[in-house]
């Protein structure tokens, strides 16, 4: 781990993006994008989402080309992980990008995912690809790491410099050399993770109380609706309460926190366990809008 | 309501007494409780709840007699509202002392119930009480208010005087009489709600968020306990992101949190919502116990 860094951040959307940005100026960096219109569009400094300035320099270079991620040796994943029309996780997207990262890497290299997923993702799916279409040994040959995003876009105080970024790696040297290289892009510092398993769970777990949040604004306002009582007088009440939380009744926002929640109730299935909480509050933040849309009738 | 006031407070609990001994300061104040054990002991100044340092004075006069009342103009409840052992809110305590203020209430009086409720209790089920047993004429001979108790028990930084009050009266004059009551003795300040229904909608709307706060804690260690991750380190790395907020998993405390939820719940399925959230919250919350005991031995 001693040679020097050459990053390939594989996806550009609003997580790659500034990441490939703030990571060029301490390292050689290849943003890789599927969508050529968006790499044509980064090369003429044009951010269609609208979000980021996009300053080109000569330490990084957009691409759709993946012959060019031979030469990077640290590989950080910021793919988009949806779910399927039944809410089951839909993780093909992270998996065609490892397999094509499986055909670049080479002994010494480290795969970092920053993707949603639910705890035992990287090391129990990605891991097993990794090896198999590289040849080469988890822990011995190559290593992984992960540090989830946590973007708000559009929110301009709480842009990736300004938000502590947890960190995680598959060794304690590697977790180590992870985290002393977003150190160096993050201001507000970063957090090491005890183990990945830890870092996954802490992103969808962060998400996921947003959602029980609103949710809970959402079913006082349907009751009290039944009630005759004005939903936002009552909050506006409550909360001149010290520990009161000021969340309010609506659709939830984000690409993450009508999404997260299901990754993590997924993996609880899997292992036995019904969250009927997270059922609850995603059912209630489903039907919402529905409910919206007849009271505005 | 220009008359001198006299105020009788129904309940000498944790709730009661420091409002009785606060209110002596600028009013004359008799504090009621059927426990004459309780009467005794704070007539030697000792609270035998160990959180209120009981200052006699001649302003505060203390009795389980209930015919002292009859010189009171202001009466204020504070006496328990529990659940029975299936859940359903148990109001005969109140509707007890509700009766037996009915017999000395006169025209002018108020009476003002600070016990946790379900919205519509002081309208709906009190008045017609107050009604009946006085033969006087709510709105027109006597008049109500609702002003939450947010007592703390053993929270010296969030004493009585600490928190803001929500105050609310059944006319616009009433409700400001009763809001200048509670000014002269809550030195953060009060709160005027617009109606008794909003008051009481707040209060339990604030212990409601705590529970499912601690309800969702609760279900991610029992799911993470089948993934074998540590829901400690889980919430550390979580808790680095600046608005993430800061619950744990354990046993809900306070007299409060674990029974409030349950009348909001009563209210609104009797008007007709099922609310899913608050009924998996209270489950989960009631089953930790015995998953803590299992997971110890």
């Amino acid at each position: 781990m001693e040679k020097q860094k050459k990053i390939a951040i594989i996806g550009l959307g609003y997580v790659g993006l500034p990441l490939a940005i703030a990571f060029s100026e301490f390292y050689q960096v290849c943003g890789f994008d599927v969508n050529s219109t968006r790499i044509s569009e980064l090369n003429n400094s044009i951010d269609s989402n609208g979000d980021i300035i996009v300053s080109i320099n000569d330490k990084l270079d957009f691409t759709s080309d993946e012959k060019k991620l031979a030469s990077s040796n640290i590989f950080i994943v910021t793919v988009p992980t949806p779910v399927t029309p039944n809410n089951i996780p839909d993780l093909s997207i992270l998996e065609i990008a490892t397999r094509m990262i499986a055909k670049y890497i080479s002994k010494g290299d480290i795969v970092i995912y920053e993707s949603t997923v639910y705890p035992g993702v990287t090391e129990e799916i990605c891991v097993p690809i990794l090896e198999e279409d590289s040849g080469l040994k988890y822990n011995f040959d190559f290593y992984c790491g992960y540090s989830p995003e946590r973007i708000s876009p559009g929110a301009d105080k709480y842009l990736l410099e300004n938000v502590v970024k947890v960190t995680s790696g598959s060794t304690l040297e590697v977790a180590d050399d992870i985290d002393k290289m977003y150190q160096k892009i993050i201001k507000a510092g970063t957090y090491k993770a005890p183990s990945i398993k830890v870092a996954e769970a802490a992103k969808v777990v962060e998400n996921t109380q947003r959602d029980i949040n609103i949710a809970l604004m959402n079913e006082l306002s349907m009751m009290f609706d039944k009630m005759n009582i004005d939903t936002s007088e009552v909050l506006e009440a409550a909360k001149t309460k010290w520990n009161f939380l000021d969340f309010k009744p609506g659709l939830v926002g984000g690409h993450c926190i009508g999404v997260d929640p299901y990754y993590l109730l997924h993996k609880s299935e899997e292992m036995g366990y019904k969250p009927t909480l997270l059922h609850s509050s995603r059912s209630i933040n489903n039907k919402i809008a529905s409910f919206i849309v007849e009271k505005t009738k």
